[in-house]
């Protein structure tokens, strides 16, 4: 079961020179299981960023939602494990339903063209921290990425957590073909650590679909006037520096922040936002892009 | 020396059962040289957060600040590997200087009472991303630790990286009668990482001071209404939910951005801000807690 190989995995995952020719082998069909999950998936986008907070959640959230409403069957994928937002962004509060065959996990189907899954709907108490050490990851990674029963995708948007360590890692080289979207906000300690997050596709050869940015700008809601709470253009002058592709501005907005504790992404309700038109144009890029 | 250290901890780092009895014998010294090192210093205090982008480190960055500022001897210390925003926030763009005895790290001075030091100083091209798996992070960390050459302080600050996994844990490990001071924004999103904070605190027994809210609260510079960026409320609730202290409310303020862009922490450059007034409660509320 597929509850209990978490608990394995919590427990096992040390270093790989222990265990020996099991071990071995269970990677063998590990892999081979992450390869024929993913074959049915025409695109893979690897949603990530440099710092933590610049909103790459609600943007993976959005971007898998808007690509549903055009009708393409999309899943989204959480795979931060110590800060999963995603199942709380689209209400997720029970775990998750598992195969017949008890060998799979269902995602959760929010609507008809968009399923959802999150590491968060693993753990039975979610308020518990998941103290792991990086080997004990990137085994939970593996087990996830492999477990889960998509059926034919035309999007796959990961969620990945912040950063350059094992769990973007882990990810990047099990799903080699995803297409990297890197998230940023406009000052400059926010795009000090995004160009280590181009660093880190270049060094592992992730190709980069572009950058984006979000919380650039702000609208009153009083008189109607426009604050930059994080300054702004930063992404696209990062963009232009780095030779990447610029792939749009979103605005801040208090609804994003609402919508993601009321468990619906803000495209989905405000279809006539600054935010929702901003997206737009952020997902006609990433298409063309394609 | 210790760029060299830091390039053999890259390379090594690999599982504790490799190496055998010189790795053994590596460890321990490392362990007592954190110990001395540490030895000399009053208070420590491990500021965290559950999710990235809460403002943790500009909390860290003021804090030290104003503990200066108030004629105690503060040592201030970045040990986020993937995104070390501390030296940017002090614009420190150097490498820092080494002991005679090439022994040991010198701390930058920012003036008579601060000295701060980051692994960003460690790095030679600091748009590089680390990536690096877990073991080597580790190594790098306590290697960190144990280098820097503190003398005598009051207090020690310690940003650490967000989340619950290798590097808050090593910290911990490394330095156990650390108080943690709990750094959210007001947003349940965010408030369902900071409860796992909390459950790290508890599992790995780290004495806690209590929650600091931030971005709580912002005032339109055009109209000086109030806005709610990021919802209000939440740490207090959590801190009473989950039977903490709370610290204390700090609002939004674009020139917090711009200070952590210009290499000034806003409380030594803003004494009537709203910011700084609430901060000094925050100062104070810690102060009456040690």
């Amino acid at each position: 079961m597929i509850h209990d190989n978490v608990e394995k995995a919590k427990k096992g995952g040390g270093c790989p020179s222990q265990g020996g020719g099991d071990m071995a082998q269970k990677q063998k069909e590990q892999e081979a299981m992450i390869k024929s999950n993913l074959a049915k998936i025409k695109h893979k986008i690897f949603v990530l960023s440099g710092k933590g907070g610049v909103g790459k959640s609600s943007v993976s959230a959005n971007l898998a939602a808007r690509l549903a409403q055009k009708g393409y069957k999309t899943g989204l994928m959480d795979v931060d494990v110590h800060g999963p937002s995603i199942a709380h962004m689209f209400g997720m509060t029970e775990l998750l339903d598992i195969t017949p065959d008890q060998q799979r996990l269902m995602p959760k189907q929010i609507n008809d063209n968009l399923k959802v899954v999150s590491v968060q709907a693993l753990m039975q108490d979610k308020d518990q921290a998941i103290i792991w050490r990086g080997p004990a990851k990137t085994g939970m990674i593996q087990q996830f990425v492999g477990s889960v029963e998509w059926g034919e995708l035309d999007f796959l948007v990961i969620d990945a957590p912040p950063g350059t360590g094992d769990e973007p890692l882990t990810v990047v080289q099990n799903i080699p073909e995803a297409l990297g979207v890197i998230v940023t906000t406009p000052q400059e300690v926010a795009l000090a650590d995004i160009r280590k997050s181009i660093s880190f596709c270049k060094t592992v050869k992730l190709k980069t679909l572009g950058i984006v940015e979000n919380m650039a700008g702000f609208t009153c809601p009083h008189c109607a006037e426009s604050i930059d709470l994080f300054k702004n253009g930063g992404g696209e002058k990062t963009a232009t520096e780095q030779g990447l592709n610029f792939l749009g501005s979103i605005p801040f907005d208090t609804r994003v922040v609402a919508a993601g504790d009321n468990g619906k992404p803000v495209v989905m309700e405000e279809a006539e936002s600054e935010f929702t038109k901003a997206f737009e144009t952020v997902v006609d890029n990433i298409m063309e892009k394609l």
